[in-house]
């Protein structure tokens, strides 16, 4: 970094940030091991299509957040942010404050916009439609706001292009997975102080998050019993090795609770009452409402802190039940999220699209698109090239035997 | 079974079939564990849609097949299939037979084709162009052949509609994948008697044949190393915890190389130069050309069967390098194939594509088509029921939630 | 090889042994990947202590331990084996016909004994006991053997040393462990080509042979339940990530029961009757009494042989149980025993032992003794070398440091 | 735990102590999960033979470590405890602090003593062989502890019967394995907030601890080199799949290095020098110099804190490298140290060694002991009992045939 100046993503969010030393620090380790995002910079942010363009990003704003943020800024953008580092740090901002922020950061009139959980793009259509026709285009991160975004274009009212950073390969096939795998249960060791060896761990979905949280708790242990609706994916399941089984059967089988569906009060009650003495339950997934978190106060007789992080709701039966972070993205909200490594790919796909939408938004019609396949693949390429890692190359004769059907070919 | 009657897959077939005793045993013992073939016969193949249809196949036949075949004979097709028992047994059917075979099964002048690597279909176009008119479209089986069925699109020249069975879920996510691994790593473990722990691995493709073989490979102890063109795949393996290499890296390194490409050529002879003493070559893909045979012969002083199903090239340095059942399909041609309970998936999706051909067809325009997603999703369902697997069920809620997008929802 | 003279273990054996050309390659094939032994037979065996010596020798005879046969005759040793190939190769030996073998192979008047599951011991002390005196000592090469004498030592009747080669680390680290679980999991996928991932196994006992079944049943996808009696196996078997549970609870739930324990009568008529339909059963260890095949078979109304290797038994209420090879050790008896390079490490430490004896044997008192620890970890650096593998190696500081305790040390 | 009085271990440890609400919350939650003690306290501890007891205590004092002293000083024993919970917090106790605190432990005049190693034993011999005749005997927790022991032993001059309580199984097969494995890597996660997936892991010593590691490293998906001196154990580790070389060949390869050898400077100046750019280094080992840190710095050009618990050192050629928390006990000085559930039974091994100590040292011979097997057992077969994990029960048949060795038995 050398002479990385006081960090200052924008003229705009900077009223809301105040760095600790330990907030700078952390920055800088992830600058040096963006090494995608280092690259691309300057081979593609700085080429001046991103100058005097202005971004409202909704994020979850930490240390890796704020470097995506800086980096717009050096590549001449101006940048608000919802879900500001003070807020952040108190895990306690209420919905009326987020909302708040969110609208603020749409004050800045944003030409382009990073959305994460569609956020901002459901507030500009429902409370800021004057400001729809200055808006180029958005980004969407998560598998939850891709599903409000298609529930929107299905209605007919999404207005904008929308690339869906969230469907590109570089995006999902890492971040959703490894990255959600690694960093919640990370949280859950953290947290707990607990083994996960020889526990029995459910998961509930089996998309790209239950698939890195269902391999990675396996890689350190636990027996995995899998919760799917899909067919599909439970059979996928069975075979990559877990039980498969309905929340019913698996309620009184769990020592741990993971949700990472995308849905919406996936652990109810019913569970709730079936559930081991000492269970432990925590949430995967962008929204804190995949847990039934009111059900599970008003079953409790008594509640309190009983390590930090983690709530104990006592039952009428005296069985103890334990939720993290109250129903929130764990990762996150108990631990420092995702890698570093992981955010240099999801914000690679972040960068590149906002980069792409301010060079080409003018020509995609409102609705969802995907990233182009090229600028995932060079991301990819750029990563792998930076680790040292060697790609085959296809021979003339292989790329025309691909071309060709004919049996004496 | 009770009372199956003596194998018969039709009149025409007939002909070159005669079963030994082993045999008939191995289809009963594939009757009894193709449970989503059985329930899927009484369920739709039996409902009159195939009774007098003329059913083309070019299939490796052995067992599992025959059982295919039986099934659609005995809904009331005429089938006819290229590659039979007999030709299996003896492993040397040359490529002019083969050939000689395959138009014989085009003689039937089928309604409909299922094809395998695009043989039937092929052929079809290039020498029985005026069967065209009566085919009323085919099914697809393998990657490689779907490689060539796009060539074809591409180049304007397919005249059928083809449903591509090998893009179903309920097929390539387990057939190419856990069939692929489990089947070539017996076939390896039984043709060799060596150890796999231990031994470097070296894994030439990472699409879901690949992804299959790597798994099994470092799940009995190998250390797999994986060799790709394409950039996300490439880090997918690497993020699963394989080294990523060229081959020309690989070549040095590893004991065992199994390529799985749909390409041609991928082991050459620049490779075969820089392999270790001892190493081991196998191939896992559709077409026995993902080795270079040619160029490993010619290279070679000596010459000989050093085990049933592997050949040994004594190179001019002295260094021994073993081939595998001559770069042949290595599951097929030195083991039994395919698990039964994966191909009981495979040919759900065909029997079903070919169920779904002669009631739909005349709607589809030439090229490729998906199988209906209602088909994969069921053959899935019909799988997991069988095996008493509960899914989840998404709750009224739950389907409103996923439909919702404002903020206020 | 080179000039490898036809394979002829001594003057005595050879009556039994005729190989077909099959064998002979397959002979040659183990001594081209029996590097260590290759090697220690240059550095030690030939050195004269075998030459003249009587060696008996029990033993699973196939081409691996053919080769070991055959490297002692070399050595200068006249070598009888029972077990025959011929025998081998039915399959069919009866009990009287062994019997017969082994105290034939006695007749030899060895000084040497090289044992497997105490057979010749055993028979030495009850039936020819008047041979005893002339025996220097006996090397045991299994787990069950070592029961076996190590009750004959209790009962005080053990008139010989003995080497427990069981025990040295280069035997049943690897090939009870590793060993067994690839040959045996090859076996099974052999036999029923059948699908492992997404199974249900069930190992019944978590020793050596077990945790390799275990693990290597997983590494392909099944979920696996284990079986044990003793605590502390089974909480690493559930802290392995194992599900632990008796065989009342484990008989109806398993797909597929794997029996390891090298005690009797592990799986029982009370096991057997709650079996699912198709349930299929294998046994691992060394004796064909683990699966109560009597049992099974008077609880059958029907029986008769489903495919090759696999009987089935249906029962009164329709289920059908399917056992392999009648119970007999797996690996063996349904497909060609271990990898060779576990039986190269195998037959290095029963080479050594009986090269040990040859020469030592008069030093130990009767009773079991461990292979000598500087032997068994020449060995592995034999092996390791000769696959080019680097050891760390301790600087002077470090030896000094482990010999310390002083704190100020 | 409801009326659980203030936690007090004793008189005299109290000065030291001042618990924060956290810290109380933390005991109070390792009471929680501390099943297997918790069930001992009530059949063994309080059976009055620790009343009067004076125990002093080497410690890594935490929650579980203050719980442990907690239940010896309810059972009636004085408590002393060096490394109290002020000292952890601050990770800064210097060598001098230390060795105050170890002899101001002993002046209590222990009985008993829980040592973790060698810490207080050596000194006893050392510095305070006046206390030597009134103490009875000692419980050692550690693999390094034992070598100090055998090294006092081998010299002549330990004059205490010692429990060998790290060689317990219910000790080092969990505590040393999975214990070490998570709780290594959750700090190194936690620390670094980098991605285990795809890095290259350098894992030094393959001993319990090692094995813990290595497989929990490749369970996050990295790839896992271990460095080795003993031939077997390495011989183990490339059969269970990981690559195997000197730290000379590896060190130019890994981007993480943990060391576990109980072994002093196992990483050099030689192989600093090797080292990527960005090279992490961390340690499992009992005492904080296997890594040579004065070389570390020695080699830097500059040196800064570049995240919590992460010192980074800039090479002259301008690498930087990593260091956690100085080279102490990662998972220790930067984590919470092992889960409850390994320390529940690790601590019931101590617990019941001390309790053993109690009642029989008189009949102990100076030198190391074992734990006796029953009571080992005893700890596992309560936590399975506690944990609802049935065993299986031998039969009559199967006691008799294990005791038996005649053929015709």
């Amino acid at each position: 970094m050398g002479t990385r100046p006081v960090f200052m993503p924008s003229q705009f969010a900077i009223r809301d940030i105040s760095l600790a030393p330990e907030g700078e620090r952390k920055i800088e380790w992830v600058s040096l091991h963006a090494h995608t995002l280092n690259s691309l910079r300057r081979s593609h942010l700085e080429d001046g299509s991103l100058r005097g363009r202005r971004v409202a990003m909704a994020i979850h704003l930490e240390a890796k957040t704020a470097y995506l943020a800086w980096l717009l800024h050096e590549a001449g953008a101006e940048v608000a942010v919802a879900g500001s580092l003070r807020v952040y740090a108190s895990h306690g901002a209420n919905q009326a404050e987020l909302d708040r922020q969110l609208l603020q950061t749409l004050d800045l009139e944003p030409d382009l916009v990073i959305d994460d959980g569609c956020e901002l793009v459901s507030r500009l259509h429902q409370r800021r439609p004057q400001l729809l026709p200055k808006v180029r285009g958005a980004s969407e991160e998560t598998t939850s706001g891709i599903l409000r975004l298609r529930a929107m274009q299905t209605e007919g009212v999404l207005k904008l292009p929308v690339i869906a950073a969230n469907q590109a390969l570089c995006k999902h096939l890492f971040d959703n997975r490894y990255g959600t795998g690694q960093s919640t249960l990370t949280a859950l060791m953290s947290a707990t102080n607990l083994l996960i060896a020889g526990k029995s761990i459910v998961v509930v979905g089996y998309g790209w998050c239950g698939r890195g949280l269902a391999l990675y708790a396996r890689g350190l242990g636990a027996r995995v019993t899998v919760v799917e609706v899909d067919p599909i994916k439970a059979l996928e399941a069975l075979t990559d090795g877990y039980t498969v089984a309905s929340l019913s059967e698996a309620a009184s089988m769990g020592d741990i609770f993971i949700t990472a569906t995308g849905s919406v009060h996936v652990i109810r009650r019913e569970h709730l009452e079936l559930m081991k003495n000492g269970a432990i339950l925590l949430n995967a997934g962008n929204f804190a409402n995949e847990i039934d978190v009111p059900a599970l106060a008003q079953l409790a007789v008594e509640q309190r802190e009983a390590r930090r992080h983690i709530t104990e709701y006592v039952q009428r039966d005296g069985r103890r039940l334990y939720l993290l972070v109250q129903g929130a993205l764990a990762n996150i909200a108990a631990s420092d999220g995702h890698p570093v490594e992981i955010m240099d790919m999801s914000f690679s796909v972040q960068a590149l699209a906002v980069h792409f939408l301010a060079n080409y938004a003018r020509e995609l019609t409102p609705g969802l698109h995907p990233l182009p396949e090229e600028i995932d693949r060079e991301i990819a390429s750029t990563r792998l090239r930076l680790l040292g890692v060697q790609l085959e190359e296809m021979t003339g004769e292989q790329k025309a035997y691909l071309q060709s059907w004919r049996s004496n070919d």
